[in-house]
């Protein structure tokens, strides 16, 4: 792991790494903040980003550090997607490939090889957090926006030991039924539905997936994807109906933006 | 004035605006927050970026919003040059021309007829400020960072009555005795540098001009910039001379990016 920028911050320090990833096959970058050079950490968020995004959005912008001094908990911000390649469609649209890994394992050719970002962040980076950052096991969290908060959603689903606390801003929590989730999962998975449903967070709560602890997601009512993109009450239902804790909190006048991130990041830092 | 983006933050709103400029005679841009819709602010600050910056940097990361949200005060933050033009080595380097206005009224060939940053801010935008968003003319602040940070001590210093408060992070102190002030005011001023110093701020000192109120600098220990183009100790020396009120705080180990700024910004807002 090569440090490739650091910046006091906060009394703390943001951090950019690189390491070669032996998941993705490639250079990976991600940010951190850790609040005390001196003292471990007490705890560590992995922060998924949205599409287009990559490890500077949420340290940039999101505002966290200072509540993340406050209570001694470090942040890990990954890519959203492997760099460095020129697979078909790669690079021709926003909403797939570069920029837009979907913390999915794609099964489709050329896809198959690099773009593991369930693996990258739930064994990997996950590693990274417990062995290089010395976190206790019972002390990681998920957390992420848009694109990031269905990753957040479906890796801590599928792991409910290994993160203490899953919460979202601004989901895509049912890509099945969402167009970027179908343009996403067609081109990583294939056209077999059947194969989607394990990477869609209202489909693992309809197949009795549980996290342990109260998910939290905040979502504005001014959001632009709300209606056809991200799909929110779908998730509410299904928690519902399967006795998953769930704090879905609409915020009246608030869009998809960083700034709307930035307003209420206190209360998912715990 | 258009409204081109508004966005919820913290309760309140940012904005983005355009604007048909009569003194740079070119459509200009700026950022503000306004903590409360349905309550005029109890106050304003004129915030100048730096080199390369345009109206976005401090909004998406300077982290203001949440104590300009508390104090009720707005935050009006304009592009660093007017854009649109292709001026003799206007877009040649990131330290001249578009994105490095450095707020002051050029006379070179070209660049007289728009670069006129000064007037900009201190009439065109200062009555917007005044008749648009109903500011009262006693409660506006100015501030800035490194080239901001020197638009803000000049203009300051110079109109004393128009502005309550001047702050600055890494201000350029002392522009004739360093390289991007010298490359700048060749470009803006011509070569004659006598004219140079009613636009250095240390020369204004030594010339006798004053603010009645304290003025505040946040200065990272860790700049690179701090030895050969910040010169901070000229201006520290000046003012101590000429009895001007100074608060120096050097910040150990902090650098000159908008980490730092969000550490400290909170001490700005007054």
């Amino acid at each position: 792991m090569k440090i490739l920028k650091n910046h006091k911050c906060f009394d703390g320090e943001v951090q950019f790494y690189e390491h070669q990833s032996i998941t993705t096959q490639s250079k990976m970058k991600f940010s951190t903040f850790i609040p005390n050079k001196d003292k471990a950490p007490d705890g560590c968020i992995i922060w998924l980003s949205g599409l287009t995004c990559n490890e500077e959005n949420f340290i940039t912008k999101a505002g966290a550090q200072q509540y993340l001094a406050k209570k001694n908990i470090m942040v890990i911000c990954p890519d959203t997607s492997p760099r460095g390649f020129d697979l078909p469609m790669e690079h021709d649209s926003w909403d797939f490939g570069s920029g837009a890994g979907f913390y999915l394992t794609a099964t489709t050719d050329g896809y198959k090889d690099h773009y593991d970002m369930y693996n990258y962040i739930n064994n990997e980076l996950y590693n990274i957090v417990l062995n290089s950052f010395k976190i206790p096991k019972t002390k990681i969290s998920i957390s992420g926006h848009s694109m990031g908060g269905h990753g957040a959603l479906v890796i801590g689903l599928k792991n409910p030991d290994k993160y203490k606390k899953i919460s979202a801003f601004s989901p895509i929590v049912n890509p099945v039924n969402s167009p970027w989730g179908q343009k996403a999962f067609s081109g990583y998975l294939g056209e077999n539905k059947e194969n989607w449903k394990q990477w869609d967070a209202t489909e693992l709560i309809k197949a009795s997936l549980k996290h342990p602890n109260e998910i939290l997601i905040d979502q504005g009512l001014s959001d632009d994807f709300l209606e056809k993109q991200l799909l929110t009450e779908n998730f509410k239902n299904a928690c519902n109906e399967h006795a998953q804790a769930l704090k879905l909190r609409y915020q009246e006048g608030y869009d998809h933006s960083y700034y709307f991130i930035s307003s209420f990041i206190e209360d998912h830092i715990v």
